[in-house]
């Protein structure tokens, strides 16, 4: 990926999750922390994840306001054969292109298909509608594939299939510097450490420091996390967090 | 809840979800789903989800795209007693009112503190800072509260500790009707159902239908999902649905 990295640069990403059975709670969702992990791994900052209903109006809204803000925006779910499957028809109307069924996504279908001796119903044609100028992203698991029109990344809702996805559409994606985490586990409540916590970020501003508080055999910890893009300044800052855990007896 | 209820109406809600480490993938969410059937479950459509980082801009700027669209706003995260705890007084920005610390909450943290031998240093007086104007939300598990602030309720992040503050918050809460469901698997493909489907939908407008595909002992199945709040409507949508499966032979 290292011609495809932005020049030195900080690359952002949104997520908009699409579905009411997420939001109803009948599904529960297990792709956004995947895809927090593999955009963290491959040097993209997830900076916000939305999840909306099924409505073109709130896809299509939703859509116009991430993409202008973030590099990428992906999206999952809603790319099926059924009526609920708006997904790609929301997102070609946000960019305000035309969508119809494309030969490129027809074409593996129509003998993916045929060998399983499927019939290709008009319902099952829905899934290789794909908007004017988008390309397709390869669905290695069930052959219907996303796509990636401009900067907004269409994957399925279904997550080996979402994984495949996004894994296929990683070698479109310049990748920015790495968010680089180092953390520290300290026997002591978080409400002990904070004074000497928020001091060390003022010195730090451009390392950002969280705290995560967490029990063990009963007893409260905090998890102490400093990031940064920069490998020099990150091992300064846990240095300095060191000496000072350390002149208090902490360490 | 009776006298609460809203007579008649659909009460809808948003969640706000904040903290950087769920956008990097440290940590995993464990609330949405939780919030998401609860609020199902009482009564209250669930319609957005947003997950922002632990920034005052993002975190005032989605309180108030939210506050305004819906009847009530949940937000987890952000209000231990560390720097990068700012929710509280995000809010407070939002709102437009003065935050410190109130005695409310004080008086209790004070009491629970001296009990189990912990200072009360000013990191942990940090959660005791509410709102102008804020009811206060009970934590039975660590005693810091959350709050209600006009329509929005703020909320820890941890998940034993948000369970318990939105039982608490619940009784808060005008419900309205509740969205009832009924569901049925076929041992049939999405796709073949599909079209079929899709009538079936445009003759029930009112009765909002998904379908889910699954794979059982490796076949594929699809999980139909009728949705309304008006019983008769969703009985007479689920009947009219068995008659068109019985007549292709498909129940």
């Amino acid at each position: 990926m290292s011609d495809t990295s932005a020049a030195g640069g900080i690359v952002t990403a949104a997520l908009l999750v699409i579905g009411d059975e997420i939001l109803s709670g009948r599904t529960k969702d297990r792709n956004i922390g995947h895809i927090a992990d593999h955009l963290t791994a491959i040097g993209i900052q997830l900076k916000e994840v939305r999840i909306v209903p099924d409505e073109e109006g709130e896809i299509v809204g939703a859509v116009n306001a991430l993409r202008h803000r973030y590099d990428y925006v992906f999206t999952t779910g809603g790319i099926g054969p059924t009526h609920d499957d708006i997904t790609a028809d929301s997102v070609a109307k946000a960019f305000g292109v035309s969508i119809d069924v494309d030969e490129r996504a027809l074409a593996p279908m129509r003998a993916y298909f045929q060998r399983r001796g499927v019939e290709l119903t008009p319902a099952r044609m829905r899934m290789a509608r794909i908007p004017f100028g988008a390309e397709l992203v390869e669905n290695s698991v069930s052959i219907a594939p996303g796509f990636m029109l401009g900067n907004v990344i269409v994957m399925a809702g279904i997550p080996s299939i979402m994984q495949v996805m996004l894994d296929a559409a990683t070698k479109f994606l310049k990748t920015g510097k790495k968010m680089l985490a180092t953390s520290l586990d300290l026997h002591r409540p978080e409400g002990e450490i904070a004074d000497m916590f928020a001091a060390l970020q003022k010195s730090y501003p451009d390392v950002p420091m969280g705290s995560y508080p967490f029990q063990r055999d009963g007893k409260p910890g905090t998890q102490l996390v400093l990031r940064s893009t920069d490998a020099g300044r990150l091992a300064e800052a846990e240095n300095e967090l060191k000496v000072q855990l350390s002149a208090r007896g902490w360490l």
